[in-house]
């Protein structure tokens, strides 16, 4: 979807739904007005938390004040994942968050976050801003009169942090692994225990040996939780969370009160937050590798290409079960394949080939 | 450099500059201003011109017609090349070009565009925003009164088109090639002979024979010029060019005159524009290559690894000799070189791996 077209779209509904209909006071452009972003992540948590406080800025900064934008960490005004339900009933204006929290609203919410052998960050721009996701995903939050879009990408995750090496797809079996979402359901079908920790809750259980392995994100946040002082071996990549593409909805009446060139700076704010963090995370996980191998000696392991041709196998199961559960779900799903073959052969030429012969 | 920072240390010079100090009139919230944005690509180019068509109507959409930004493409109002003197100078606000065509400027320019064997797309953006790499653009654009920043990327570009093939060092001898910058610098030292050609003029030149061998971006440009018809073998990657940006520079008055929240817009626009022309490139470019390769029956080739052994070798070799030319071109190389090895790490790990992974 063009950007501008939406917000001119919006604009037209903006008379009838925030005037005429509901009744709800118009905006002046003269007015100071004053917006909730309530967040899943604790408050200023390193990349997704500060993430959520650019947004809230670049919001403040470019509407010269005339929209304030405060920021609320998890359950400071509601639960990490009552965020979504907040926004739809307008307790607060804006959410931050991440789209596999909602699966159980929406099951085809989860192509919109991360799917095992997805699409990279870049991949996954592509589709949104130009391959027709952005569509679907409107259409996938309509309903919950929210207007969803990206506002942060972790790049690709690390696999994990382990205590055993994994040389073959049995060593997976019996695995207590800290992964959520689809990722989980992948290692429960190759015989492991996926469960289920917040992130202040992974190191003491590492450590403890209440799980046997956590992946994390990459090596910038797992650094800072020390989860290399609980396990020994570091595996890559992280073939469950390829690109993670992070979110801000926006309740949709609250947005289309906005007069119109408010409108556009809080959807566009929403674009340079999804670039900002996806720098963020590129520059920090750089520099933090290089503290874990060279300061840390942490242990850096590839998955064996046998465990990966699995777990893809078994990945493609699991997402093609998703796409079964309903027609929202197959509609999204036919978009984001056909976009994915299409992204494979092209960056097997492009980016792929060049960062391989990069490193010859 | 934090964007905030940035536009705090603009708006306290904006006092002094814009006012006291050459007696400029203040800009007011309220006032209607109108730039020029002068480009290096021929009007509504596609992705290019298209790109810069894109950050003038962000900038008016934001800024409510506050701000409202007039685009000229090359050779209306100045000559393609022309347009960093002309926005220097102050004849047009803004520019839309590239920065490797600045290095009669300022050889440290190119770093800021693209250098072979250099970064990816995600790369440059996490040096440039993250990295330090946009606090050295600003300080080597700061002597010609301009501000600079990136405002596009055509993500890997293709390696070039054709007539034989390339299967070792000795088939790049005597080879006239159309491949301008750095790039063409390395096919020297390899043995052919670069040759410098405007966009129009590649074609023709390619099926009269009056060159053997051409490079352009990547399968959505080469398409539109129709370069398959005129050439047998399409090859890859892209090692000239790995993540070319595209830059948008500003006259620092008039960028200094504006009240906050418009500059704030203008910068943050072109950070819109950047990511919207990288999706915009990913999208179209893998549409663009099936067509070509199942439609047209192009013979897509890759590079050998010992030709792109050789060619970065070269590579090597020509960027250092860049770098020791003047001081402010060691000091970014400096940067962009650390970061670079950083980067190789980390995607080492991250992207690629999980791009081989992805294919097997």
């Amino acid at each position: 979807m063009k950007r501008r077209d939406f917000v001119k779209s919006l604009g037209a509904g903006s008379l009838a739904v925030g005037a005429a209909v509901t009744g709800a006071p118009a905006v002046h452009a003269e007015e100071k007005i004053k917006w909730k972003m309530v967040t899943t992540w604790p408050k200023n948590f390193p990349g997704l938390g500060t993430g959520a406080n650019d947004l809230a800025d670049l919001i403040t900064e470019m509407s010269g004040g005339r929209l304030e934008v405060k920021v609320y960490g998890a359950n400071e005004l509601v639960g990490a994942l009552e965020i979504f339900d907040a926004v739809s009933r307008g307790t607060a204006e804006m959410g931050h968050g991440a789209a596999y929290y909602w699966k159980g609203k929406s099951e085809a919410a989860q192509f919109f976050a991360a799917v095992p052998f997805g699409l990279t960050a870049q991949e996954m721009n592509g589709w949104l801003y130009s391959g027709g996701g952005m569509e679907l995903w409107t259409e996938v939050y309509a309903e919950f009169g929210l207007v969803p879009t990206a506002a942060g990408n972790t790049g690709v995750q690390m696999g994990g942090w382990f205590n055993k090496e994994i040389n073959k797809v049995t060593d997976l079996e019996g695995l207590k692994m800290r992964i959520p979402g689809l990722g989980g359901e992948v290692l429960k079908r190759a015989g492991g225990t996926p469960v289920l920790l917040p992130g202040g809750e992974i190191f003491p259980s590492l450590q403890s040996g209440a799980i046997d392995a956590t992946e994390w994100v990459g090596p910038y946040n797992d650094m800072a939780f020390g989860l290399y002082k609980a396990a020994k071996y570091y595996y890559y990549p992280g073939w469950h969370e390829p690109g993670t593409t992070l979110e801000c909805f926006v309740n949709k009446k609250a947005l289309e009160a906005l007069p119109k060139d408010l409108q556009s700076i809080v959807l566009n704010a929403a674009r340079v937050a999804n670039a900002n963090m996806l720098a963020e995370y590129t520059a920090r996980n750089n520099a933090a590798l290089e503290t874990l191998v060279t300061e840390h000696k942490v242990d850096l392991r590839q998955y064996p290409d046998e465990v990966m041709k699995k777990l893809k196998e078994l990945s493609d199961e699991v997402v093609s079960e998703l796409a079964a559960k309903d027609p929202m779900s197959g509609k999204v799903f036919a978009s984001f394949r056909k976009f994915r073959d299409q992204a494979i052969a092209w960056h097997n030429v492009s980016e792929r080939a060049y960062l391989n012969q990069r490193s010859l």
